[in-house]
This record gives C-alpha cells, structure tokens and sequence, in this order.
C-alpha cells in the first residue's frame, strides 16, 4: 500500500520583495514523497505562516497542525485525497492557516498520483479532453492614465487578446482618475481585445462608490469587474451586480469550497475565480466549477506566480470548453519562471493548452530554487521543531 | 500623541496537550504598550501560527505581516482602533491567519485604551449600563449515557442553571446512542435547567443526519443546536433551521463580521456565536452584536479559555439584557485559570458580571505565565526573525 512518507516545503524569495501588488515575488513550494514517486504542489500567499500550520503543535482536537492528518496516510486514490482533506477540515477546524497549506500539498497529491497512473491530472478528474485557454495578461494600473495606456500596448503587441489591468491607483484618488484610467486602458487595447477590470477589494463593502464606476466600465466594454468588495462583502455583491451590466468577478479569497459557492448564491457573480493554492486545492476547486456549470456562471482560475501554480489552476476547468479565458502571470518576477525547467507557453493564436503529460505536466528547476532557498529554522523551548533544507 | 510602541507575544501551554476538544490547553497572550500604558489581549488558537502571521517577510503589498499595520501607529480613541483594522483587512488580505493574530492584538488596545480613560471596554463601546449574565458551563459529552447522566448531575451540584454538552461521540457512532445521550443529559439536569448541544460541525452539509436529532432534541427541551455543520455550510443551515422547532446556534468560526452576518441572513440561526479572539476582537463583536439585534437573532460569547478571554468576550454585549447567556468555561485547564490573577466568579444565583474596573479589569498573573511559557525562536536565513522573552 502506498503511504505518503515525506512532504517538505521550499521557501522561496526574490532578494527584494516590495508593497507592490504582485504575488510572484515569493512562493512556497511542497514536494510529496509516497513509494518512491513525488509530487510537488504550491500554496498561495505567507510561505512562513503555511510552513508552521504543517509543524505547530497541536492547541486541541480540533487544532491539529496539518501534518497530522497527512503524512502516514494511504495514498491509492482520489477518495484518499477528500479522505485527507475531510479529516483536516475536523481535526484543523480552528486552524485559520490551515487550508491555504493543505492547498500546496493536496495539489502535489494529484501530481503523484497522476504520475503513478501515467495520466494527466484533469483525466482523474473525470474529464475526457482538455481544451485551450484564452489567457489574459495580467497587469497592474499604471500611475498615470498614460502609463496604462502604454501598458496596454505593450500587452498587445505581446499578442494578448485580453487583457485585465488591476489595482494601483483605482479607487484610492478621484473618480475622473479613474474613468480616465479606465479609458486609456480600452484606447491602448484597440476595439477588438477583451478587457476586464480588477480593484482589489478596494471599496470595502461601498456599493455607490462601485456603482459610481460601472457606466465608464460599460462604455469601454469591460467584460467583468473584479473584487469590488471584501470577499465576503456578499451583500454588496448582490446589490452591485443588479446596478449594471458589467458582470462581477471574484472568489480568488474564498478558502473552502462554500466561499465561493455564496459568491455565486448569494453575491451573483457572473464569474468565479479560484485559487487552487488558497481553496484546498485542486479538489475543493473542481467541485466549484462543477457548481459554476450547474448555475450558468464561468470558472476562471486565480493564478499570480508559477507555471507549477498555472497547471494546478487550469486543471479543474479543463474539460469545460466554453469556460475559455484563463488567468496568465504576465511579466512575473525571475523566480516565478525559473523555478520550474518547462512552462505553459502560448501558442500562434495566443492560446495555451495543459501539457498531456502525467500528473501537471510541470517539471521543478531544483538548482533555480536553490538560488531562491531562504532556510528556515524553528525552535520551540530550545528544541529543532522544524528546520528546511535544499537538498534534493 | 500616543503610539503602539511594542507587542510582546506570550505563548503559554500546558506540558502535555491532547487531542479531547478542550481550548483551555495553550493560550495566545499578547501585551501591547503604548506610552507607558500596557493593555492585554488573547488569540484564540494554534499560538505559534498566530506569532508567525504577525512577524513573518511580507509577500507582496496585500500579504504583509500583521505587525506592520500596527507597530508605531497612532492610539488615542476607538476610531484609531478601527483604522488599524481596516488597513489589515487591505495589507494583510492575503495572510490567511491574519485576523486570528489581529483578535488578540486588538483586544489588548481596547483594554489599553480603557486604562487611559479608566473606563471599562463596555463604556467605550457606548453602552451605559452592563448586564449580569447566565453562564452555562460548556462540558464535552460522557463516552457514554451514563457518563453524561453524571456530568449533568456535577454541573446542577456546581449551581449552574444552564449546560451545553458538546461534540464526544455525537454524530460518530449511531443514531439511538446520540439519542441516549441527549437524553441523560435532560435527566442528569433535572426540568428546571436550560440544555444546549453542541455537535462541532460533525455533519458537515448533511442536513439528513442532523435532521434525525431535531425530534430528540425538541423532545429533552434543547434550546439550541450548536454547529451541525461547517461554520460557511449556510445552506444546509437554512435548511434545518426550516425542519424543526429547535434554534440554531453558530458562528465560532467566524474571523470577520461578514462570516456570522451570513449565519443570521442566509442560515437562519437563532443565536450568534461570536469567539472575540477569532473575529477580529471586540470592535467586529460589537458590530455583530449590533446586527443580531436589529434581525432579532440572540447574541452568545464563544469562549473557552482564561478569564481574560472570557471578559473580552463579554463586552460587546455587556449592555444586551435580554441577551442573557454567556458561555463559562466549566472545567479549564490549570493554565487558563492561573494566567490570570482574578476571575469573574459566579454570584449566589450563578450570574456572572463584568468588572466595573477600566479596560477589560483582569490582572494578569506573570508568575504563571512564566510557569507555561513555551519559548519560541525563529531564524530565516541564519538571522533571527523572532525571539520571545517571559521577562516583563
């Protein structure tokens, strides 16, 4: 029977990280060992905090460290990955970290298993055929509408066909600003590219602050607005997404399958977007885009760092043909390239496929991480409680 | 102008931790000194996650460390405290752990402001007046009816007249014993006590399973059923809500306002649980407590720890009388009740009220922290991160 026996996490880190709002400047990585296969998976956001919910000790019953529920575990099927994830969802009830480390090593699971079955993971899916992305570029708002108009350009002649500008300045000045803003962005596109609009939560749960940006938002043709709100400001959702005809996006907070299903139910989003390394993984993803079809609403991935992340995300919508535009880092920074040897690139039409190779498909480039590595040690009352290492 | 100088973490916990659903096992004591005033706060759960969220690296502009919204900012009134919050929920978006650390953090700057303006927290929150309590004392479930007919018997003998059971073997093994159980807990206490039950969200979204507890439950006279499912399952909570005669309580889990709003607006709960340690402290409590009020929805503290937690979860609604119940930890851990030097001890009739002493009106009991103190030291890249120090 295969067991899972070792997971290990590599931090890694650009020299320099800043306040800007990109999430490629670091990354955590998780490689899973189970009968002389591994699997590597990555978790979104915090690598320290996710590495101590995996080792802390245990508060109580209901607070255990992740690593309890998974290392020791039969590793046969993908029964036993919900089995996993089931257990972790009782016995780390009150672990708030918990989900976004389980995300990692529950993806690096399904990169096992796919490469012990020689399948793809979107096959132990259930899914037949994997079906191209539309990718768009994903950039920030310049400083200036002329900045943004430059931006947009630039994605364009880089043969992007969509393109989403997001936070910066929007909301955080005037709203002439930020129409202009809005205006440059469609001018520097052209007519004939997809545009869509991501303000990072930035008007907490105001809705006429929001509504005040729709009709600029028509105008130019965005095809959604993002995170208007808190991810959990569902009311505001509601009330917003029946002010216009732009239609809402988000759900790249939501850490378990409910979130983003009340996004749907109760906010009326018209696209949800998941994060495979914040949601539980592929798993708890899989079973949101089963919902989003069910409820006539389109998946989109959440994806911001690696191509290791990229082919976690666009496994769980895969099959779903009419589900077409996919998130794609833009211009991430060095590490989130190199630490993997191979990568999703987009093909003549600008589209990009999933590798039909097993598991995800994505090789790791141990000596990029080896650059990146920032060793960390942890001692609780003077003893080792975990310390990594970047050997291979 | 008064400014948050330093936050000292003291994580306590018992030499030995098992796995029994008992909180009172470790604790998460924060300190906070602004302009030679201390306040004390407590996060609920995992104390070392909490730590790590406040001082780990920053990963991008919305994934930075808790501590970083915080250190050096400004602390004259309530209004500084909400400001702090709001810039965490921005900076700190993406930092899952984030507002368990924040809960006790912003727990420690009321009760520094209610020192400086020798106030008690309730009055900064606005109400005149703070209203005795009925504290139930909260006990696991017996591993069997008998068991639990003696636990009932203990609690009536220690004058308490209410008694929540909780999670044990319900919902783990079959029908008929969750029924006996329900059923000697009501003839442990005798007709004249108030019963609750708590499941600790064993049925997951299985609204069939607990469904087939309700007639019992109505039966024995239990005024709430307590977290059949996950705290965001708001679905299957609707749906119960609608089956049977008994209220529902939760809300635990909630780490913001939103979460337990969804319980009163979309899962038709009869009483909102709010754990003041997780939701972000007392100024989200306060909000909550404010909405279950306007809905008509009752108001009840989750706390299962030290004294010090217990009177943070009071305050926000201390001015509610006719929210009468409070949770009361029945049988801690030596820890919990020895970190603090006084305790809000029942009176003859078994009420329990807050002190009318500035901020929260504990003492803490440094000698006992020092008796539990775990010491904690984290290095990245050989540097030293995090040192935690018991020297006061």
């Amino acid at each position: 029977m295969r067991k899972i026996e070792a997971v290990d996490f590599f931090y890694v880190s650009m020299p320099l990280v800043t306040t800007e709002g990109d999430g490629s400047q670091d990354a955590l990585l998780v490689r899973v060992a189970a009968g002389g296969v591994e699997g590597w998976g990555e978790c979104e956001a915090s690598p320290l905090v996710s590495i101590v919910a995996f080792v802390c000790p245990m508060s109580h019953g209901a607070c255990r460290p992740v690593g309890a529920s998974v290392l020791g575990q039969r590793l046969e099927s993908p029964e036993d990955i919900y089995r996993i994830a089931s257990q972790i969802e009782l016995d780390s009830m009150d672990l708030l970290q918990a989900p976004h480390t389980w995300s990692g090593v529950e993806i690096a699971l399904w990169d096992l298993l796919g490469k012990v079955r020689e399948e793809p993971v979107w096959k132990l899916l259930g899914y037949r055929e994997s079906f191209r992305k539309l990718p768009y570029a994903s950039q920030l708002f310049g400083d200036t509408p002329a900045h943004t108009y430059q931006q947009a350009t630039e994605a364009c002649r880089q043969n992007f066909r969509a393109v989403k500008f997001g936070w910066g300045p929007i909301g955080r000045g005037d709203l002439k600003t930020d129409l202009e803003h809005f205006a440059a962005a469609r001018e520097g596109l052209g007519k004939g590219s997809l545009l869509m609009v991501d303000v990072g939560q930035i008007f907490g749960d105001n809705v006429e602050a929001a509504a005040a940006r729709l009709p600029m938002l028509e105008q130019v043709g965005a095809i959604w607005l993002e995170e208007p709100f808190h991810t959990s400001a569902l009311d505001a959702y509601s009330s917003l997404s029946r002010r216009g005809r732009v239609k809402l996006a988000g759900g790249e907070g939501a850490h378990n399958f409910y979130m983003a299903r009340h996004l749907i139910d109760y906010g009326g989003v018209g696209y949800i977007q998941v994060d495979c390394g914040r949601i539980g993984g592929i798993g708890p993803a899989k079973r949101v885009a089963d919902y989003a079809v069910s409820k006539g609403v389109t998946f989109v991935n959440h994806t911001f760092t690696s191509h290791l992340a990229l082919s976690a995300s666009l496994q769980p919508y895969a099959g779903l043909r009419s589900h077409e535009i996919c998130e794609y880092p833009f211009a991430p920074k060095p590490l989130a390239r190199e630490v993997t040897s191979n990568h999703l690139e987009r093909d003549k039409e600008g589209y990009v496929a999933l590798p039909n190779l097993p598991g995800l498909g994505i090789e790791l480039d141990t000596q990029a991480i080896r650059r990146y590595f920032v060793p960390v040690e942890i001692k609780l009352k003077g003893d080792i409680l975990f310390k990594s290492s970047d050997g291979f």
